[in-house]
C-alpha cells in the first residue's frame, strides 16, 4: 500500500506498538502499519497490526501548532472582546501535544484551567502563500484538537502564548480523517459525559481553508503541521479526576482524563 | 573528539559543506564536523572542513523557540507597557529561523518591521521544572538572535505572535558559544554601520538562568531549543537594502541583509 490510492481515504495516524511508534491507516479494527506518515508520497506498507493491541498516539508530530483566537462569534462575545478583521494568531509548543487517553496535567500555577473544542487541520504538504481556493491541496486532513487554556494566566500575561503552552495542553487525535466535515458538522465537548460546549463548524468567522491560507501568508507550513480553527461558545473550567471528550462531527471523538 | 572533553569548549554550530548541512565545532578557521549536534553526548567526528569554504547556517534546529517580552527595563518604558512580575513569553515558530547572511524579508503586509537584538541560549539537555540553580547544567551556549519584529501587526492583533513569526523573523548565530557571556556584556545593533541599539545584559529584569528555569516550569524544554531573553531599549525600523547587524559580547555578531 503506498500513501496514494484507493487506501489513501482512510484515517491515518500513529500507534504504539511492539515498542515503538509506528505511523498507519485505520481500516477498521485492522491497522495498515506505514514506514513513514500517511501523508508522505513515499509511505510504504510496513505490517499490520490490530487496533485492540495497540496504544493510540497523537496523530502527527507537528514543528508547530498555529491557532487562532475568537473564530466563532459567540465565543467572541462570550471573552467580550473584539472580533477583528485579521485572525488573531497564537502558536502552541509541540511539547503541548499529547494523544488520546493521556492525561491532561492541570499545572500548579494555575486555579481556572478551560476545555476548548477544536477542529484541527493536519497540513499535507509544504506551502507558503496559498490562496484559499487552492488551500484543500494542501490538507493532509482534519482532526479533534483540544485547546486546553490556563484561564487566568491568560488574563494576566494578556499575552496568550504562556496560558496555552503547559505540557499536555494540546491534545490531538485520535485519527485524521482525510475527508472534510460539511457545514453542518457539530464541535462539541462532554465533560463526564455531559455536554458542556457546542457549536457548528458553519459557524466561523474564518474557514478552515482561508485560515489556512492566511497562516501560510505568514509562514511556511510543513508536513504533519496542525492549524487549530478556534473554539465555539461555551468554554469552561476542568478539574481533576474529570474526563473531557472532545467531537468533531465526522471526525471522531477525543477523550483525555484530567490529573 | 567526541561532544564532552577540552574540545567542548569550542563554539559549536552548523555549515552546509559538500551539498549537505553539518554540525561541527569551530577552533579558529577550521571546522571539526559531527555527526550530530555538538550538545550530544553520542557526537562523533566526522571530518574537517575550512570555515572559507563553507556557508554557515544557523546553528541549531529548535523544536521551539520560547522569547520573552520587556525583559529590560528601559525597553519596557520605550514600549510604555508595564513591567509585570513575571516574564511574558511567547513563541516563534521553527520556520522562522535563519542564519547569518541569510536576508530578513519585508512581509508586504506590514509597513513598519523592527529588530530586536537579543542574547539567545541555546538549550543542550531536555528539562522540566528546572531550578535557576541547575539551570546552568541544562544550557549548551549562547549565541545572538534577532527578534525581528512587525510592528505594526503587533498593535493591530494585541497578540504578538503574528507579527513576530514571519518566514526570516528569527536570525540566529552564528556559533553557539559554551561559556556565559558576563552580566557586563554590551548587546547592540548596528544598522548599515551605525549602532542603533545597546544594553548591557546585567540590566535584565530576569536573568537568562531564572528566566530558562521559568520556561521549564510550563515545558519540557529539548536539546536545541532557544530562549530569547529580550531586547534592550533602542529597537527600531528595517528598510530593504539595509544590513543589520546584532552583537552580543562574548557570543559573536550576526549580519543579515535586509530585502
Amino acid at each position: 500500500m503506498s500513501g496514494a490510492g484507493p487506501a489513501s481515504e482512510l484515517p491515518f495516524g500513529r500507534v504504539f506498538v511492539g515498542g515503538a511508534a509506528r505511523h498507519c491507516r485505520r481500516d477498521g479494527e485492522r491497522l495498515l502499519l506505514l514506514d513513514r506518515p500517511a501523508y508522505d508520497p513515499e509511505a510504504r506498507a510496513a505490517g499490520e497490526a490490530e487496533l485492540a493491541r495497540v496504544r493510540v498516539l497523537a496523530p502527527v508530530e507537528p514543528t508547530k501548532i498555529v491557532a487562532v483566537g475568537l473564530n466563532y462569534r459567540a465565543h467572541a462575545a462570550e471573552l467580550a472582546m473584539d472580533v477583528k478583521r485579521e485572525p488573531i494568531l497564537f502558536l502552541k509548543p509541540p511539547s503541548s501535544v499529547i494523544g488520546p487517553g493521556a492525561a491532561i496535567v492541570l499545572p500548579p500555577r494555575s486555579r481556572h484551567v478551560d476545555y476548548e473544542a477544536e477542529l484541527a487541520v493536519v497540513v499535507g504538504r509544504r506551502c507558503k502563500d496559498v490562496s484559499p481556493e487552492a488551500a484543500a491541496g494542501f490538507v493532509a486532513g482534519y482532526a479533534c484538537g483540544n485547546d486546553v487554556t490556563a484561564r487566568d494566566l491568560q488574563e494576566l500575561d494578556g499575552q496568550w502564548s504562556r496560558a496555552k503552552s503547559f505540557d499536555t495542553f494540546c491534545p490531538l487525535g485520535p485519527w485524521v480523517v482525510p475527508q472534510p466535515p460539511p457545514a453542518s458538522a457539530r464541535v462539541s465537548t462532554q465533560v463526564d459525559g455531559t455536554e458542556v460546549q457546542a457549536g457548528i463548524l458553519g459557524d466561523m468567522i474564518v474557514s478552515p481553508l482561508e485560515l489556512l491560507a492566511f497562516v501560510s501568508s505568514v509562514m511556511t507550513l510543513e508536513p504533519g503541521d496542525v492549524i487549530l480553527t478556534g473554539t465555539p461558545v461555551g468554554v469552561g473550567p476542568l478539574a481533576a479526576g474529570q474526563t473531557v471528550v472532545v467531537a468533531v462531527e465526522g471526525a471522531g471523538s477525543l477523550s483525555n482524563p484530567v490529573i
